[in-house]
C-alpha cells in the first residue's frame, strides 16, 4: 500500500513518478551527444523524496551516466537536493520552488580523489503535466558555468 | 543479459548482491534501536558499483533510513564511495580494500542548509562467504567519533 505524502514535502509531489526520455549533452570538452533517460522519483511517507536516473548512449543503448539522492522542502518554497554520482561527485544543491518548476545550484560539490574537478552545478526542472523538462549547467575541468545538459521526458508511471 | 564486472571494480566485487538482514544501533543521543536492512550492490559493466539500503524498524516495519551512492576502486586496494543521505547529508569516503574486507573514513561530509550537524562518519564492511557484516561510527551533533551501527546481513540474491 503507499502511503500518503508527507505534508513536509508535498511543495515536491508535483516530481512524483517515473520519467522516459530523451535528452542532449554539450560541453567544451567533448563531442556533443544523446541520450535516452529514466529518472525514477519516489517517497515512503517520510519527509523526503528518493531520486534516482539513469542515461543511455541513444543509439548505442551503452550505459553512461547514473546518479540517486534526495530531495527535501524545508519550506513550502525552499528546495534542498543531495546526490552522489558515479564519477565520485557529491552536491548539495538548494533553492527555490516555484508551483511545478524548482531550480538548484550546487551550495558545495565535493569529489574523490579520483574524480574530475566539478565547481558548480545548476539543475532547473519544470513540470508541465505529464512532461518534465529540465536543463543543466555545470563549470567544470576549468571551464566556467555553462549550458551541459538539457531533456525532456513524459511521465511513463505514477 | 548481465555484462561482466568491469576489471577496474573487481577488487569490489565480494560486495555484489542483493543482502538482507538486522542491525542495531546506539548514540548518546538517542535511544537504542534494532532495525531490519537490505542492501542492494550492483553494477552495469562499468567502473562502479551502485549502492543503496533501506532500513525498516525491526518491530513496527516502519521506514527508517535510507541511501545511496557510489563505490569506486581507482587501484586494486584503494575504495572510494560518495553517498547521499535523505537526512540532507552527503558523504565522501576513502579506504584500503583487504581481501574481502573494506574500511572506510569520510574525507568529507556535506549537508543542507536544514541537516543535522555531521562532522565524521567510518565505514568497516567484511564479506565472508555470503554473510556480510558491517559496523559505522559516526561523529555528529556534538558527540565525539563513536560507534552508531552494526549489523549482519545475509547474501539473498545475486
Amino acid at each position: 500500500m503507499t502511503p500518503a505524502v508527507h505534508p513536509d514535502i508535498a511543495p515536491l509531489a508535483f516530481l512524483l513518478g517515473t520519467w522516459a526520455g530523451d535528452g542532449t549533452g554539450v560541453y567544451p570538452t567533448i563531442e556533443p551527444f544523446a541520450y535516452r533517460e529514466e529518472i525514477v522519483i519516489s517517497h515512503v511517507g517520510k519527509p523526503f523524496l528518493a531520486y534516482r536516473q539513469r542515461t543511455w548512449h541513444a543509439t548505442t543503448g551503452e550505459p553512461l551516466h547514473a546518479e540517486a539522492g534526495y530531495y527535501r522542502a524545508p519550506t513550502a518554497t525552499a528546495a534542498e537536493l543531495v546526490i552522489a554520482q558515479p564519477s565520485g561527485i557529491v552536491e548539495v544543491d538548494t533553492g527555490p520552488i516555484d508551483g511545478t518548476a524548482v531550480s538548484l545550484r550546487s551550495q558545495l560539490v565535493g569529489r574523490t580523489p579520483s574524480a574530475k574537478q566539478v565547481d558548480s552545478v545548476e539543475r532547473n526542472l519544470v513540470v508541465d503535466g505529464d512532461t518534465l523538462r529540465y536543463d543543466l549547467y555545470m563549470g567544470a575541468v576549468g571551464q566556467p558555468h555553462q549550458i551541459h545538459l538539457k531533456a525532456i521526458l513524459r511521465r511513463v508511471e505514477g
